[in-house]
């Protein structure tokens, strides 16, 4: 067992809130009263909440309707009536919020953290948006020491958290032997396979199965555009660069995409919508996917990019007219990313790794020419979704220690 | 070497067409025009296609466009002129596409069953097309041998076409050894694991981190709402089922949104454009995702659900208002998968396993009862871009041996 479950069990918490989050009551509620069937809270900033009594109800913590095992939901939610009210409300001694419901007398207590953290008016919604940061030329590309991350998890914090909002950031000293991406890539989560197997390496090789494993220049891409989602993080690790040439180079497809919005909106309407086709040529398998060059999130901000000039599958779903357009779209899209003031570039030296985020941080790398030295890089895969939760893990153990020692 | 790659030395396809496919000639080409620098094919059955120039000069399977190796393109995409024309076309004695272009004096040779497979007229498009089966309670689920399926190859297509056009299948004659569901994924392709193992075991275990592993009755869900792209298949295999209860229910999402869409188009609109949250509570890692219940893609037909009651985040990015409908919608939705009209129910016996399409067809278990029987499940996951590659290999198995045959 964890050290998160034995604080779990340490504490009440775990009966208190529907999730295993550490939620600090950092404003305390001051006053709770109905309007209408609803909830409304007011906080000691001044600021007040309403909360909706069917989004109040589903939530309920109590042990009918969510399992102190699993802490799921147990209650079949279509039995709460959609016209569901709170039929009273106060705060207990400790602060937190009863309520009492018109359904069943059920009776719910909800903790004033967990409140604060999940409320959704206007000014709270505000409050939690971030803007994007995205990056060209002028980048200069975070650095960090690959033994402080495999050491200390407040390096890998920081480094964890220039991935997600970069998208690329180099590792300095990483150990020169094999299978050290592989280490690095675990203080994260469970690399992800592919038909490139788990840690694949980059050389030059007489019966490659992709550009990657030649020793052309490779234009700016992302890997596995060919896979319903392609791998969110990548990895590189440089064990030996004595060749001429095999330079690196990046482009954030996010920043070209705002770039595009701009300047040529109509090109950035295209390459938002237009579903692209890509296909491997692979030997033993044969996966196809499609998507938007860059597919938007609900917001209408950049989620994803899916480029890669040599995967392309051609247009078949498309009219005549669709397809010149979004061919040229694609041009003129490659032709932004490849404009000096978009890329940064520089030359990987042995004990280097670039981590980057292969669905926004465009790679390209240079020709390089075999004869004069040997070029091996190690590489894999790991999903946004292992970032993101080990980021909350790392936090939630931040908010653990702080509580424990208050 | 497989015999995919032996086939592919043995004849010259593979400097023929830019891709690892095997294209049969079935309507030749009769004669090509100029049509504006484009090109205009004629076909043996009466049919004309008009290619792009920009769109066929990309696709050249010459050797300096695209690898002899890898099969990837090499030319820089955008160093062809996005006002290309073809400047001549003829076929020549083998019935091929021969055209020479406008930039650098460059020649191509195309391929007429790749040509024929690709093109994007009206008509063609219009041929490709395939509708959604969706079914209701009146459906009879697909059987399959499971021996037959690990030893042909041809019963592992029927299988796999299958469950790719209806989301649900069931295979008998399962060996009651453990691991054994392995055994038959691995027949399409490589075990997605997850937080909870490569092979999970549904029991009922009193340190249960989901609800599977109560006893508990499951409302219809998909497992693994909480990562960015849910696992596409589940495969169950039941091992023991003596317990009173534990009956297994399913429900086809995608019938449930074409019902919604007649039937209560607002509720639609929601489910299909609001973004739902779902976090998991385990103590190990904290995955979080969002999406539509019901995904569409870019024709406007359901692609995926994101469909789960007991692993809900709450709300915390809409408006009170928007949180109020989505929630209606969400009851609504889940109301009418439960009704009897649109659900299968069957107890699984020893030797059974069902195979079915995680972000389509939802899954339930009635509850059952631990004290009267054991019930013993085994399961994994794999991903749809798998089951994908692996009808399309065996397709590419297929043509193959009738091209040598012939």
């Amino acid at each position: 067992m964890n050290s998160a479950a034995q604080f779990a069990q340490q504490t009440s918490l775990r009966l208190e809130i529907p999730d295993m989050g550490i939620w600090p009551i950092t404003t305390p509620i001051t006053s709770a009263r109905l309007d209408h069937g609803d909830i409304v809270v007011d906080w000691e900033d001044q600021k007040s909440s309403h909360f909706l009594a069917l989004w109040l109800r589903e939530q309920c913590p109590c042990t009918i309707c969510h399992s102190e095992i699993t802490r799921e939901t147990l209650i079949d939610i279509t039995d709460i009536p959609l016209d569901i009210q709170a039929t009273a409300c106060r705060l207990d001694d400790t602060g937190y919020l009863l309520v009492t419901w018109s359904d069943q007398e059920h009776a719910s207590r909800y903790h004033p953290g967990w409140l604060r953290a999940h409320c959704y008016d206007d000014w709270a919604r505000a409050e939690r948006g971030r803007a994007q940061q995205t990056w060209d030329s002028r980048f200069s590309v975070p650095e960090f020491d690959a033994i402080d991350v495999l050491k200390q998890d407040e390096t890998l914090y920081e480094w964890l958290s220039a991935l997600d909002q970069y998208g690329l950031t180099r590792l300095r000293n990483v150990p020169l032997e094999k299978g050290s991406v592989a280490q690095l890539a675990e203080r994260i989560g469970t690399i992800r396979s592919s038909n490139f197997g788990t840690v694949f390496e980059v050389v030059s090789k007489p019966d490659a199965d992709s550009n990657a494993y030649l020793s052309v220049e490779l234009p700016l891409h992302m890997d596995l555009p060919t896979r319903e989602l392609p791998p969110g993080l990548q990895f590189l690790h440089c064990i030996e660069n004595a060749a001429d040439g095999g330079e690196s180079r990046f482009a954030d497809a996010f920043h070209a995409a705002k770039v595009l919005k701009e300047e040529a909106p109509d090109i950035y309407r295209l390459i938002t919508t237009v579903d692209y086709g890509f296909q491997n040529r692979a030997v033993d398998c044969d996966y196809r996917a499609s998507g938007p060059l860059i597919e938007l999130d609900s917001n209408g901000d950049p989620l994803s990019s899916r480029i890669n000039t040599f995967l392309t599958a051609p247009f078949t779903h498309l009219r005549r007219e669709d397809v010149k357009a979004a061919l040229e779209a694609k041009h003129y899209l490659m032709r932004l990313l490849n404009e000096d003031r978009m890329r940064v570039q520089f030359k990987m030296a042995p004990g280097d790794m670039v981590a980057f985020d292969n669905r926004r941080a465009l790679h390209a790398r240079t020709e390089f020419f075999p004869n004069t030295g040997y070029r091996y890089l190690q590489g894999c895969y790991l999903d946004r979704d292992d970032l993101g939760s080990r980021l909350r893990m790392l936090e939630r153990a931040k908010l653990m220690t702080a509580a424990t020692n208050r």
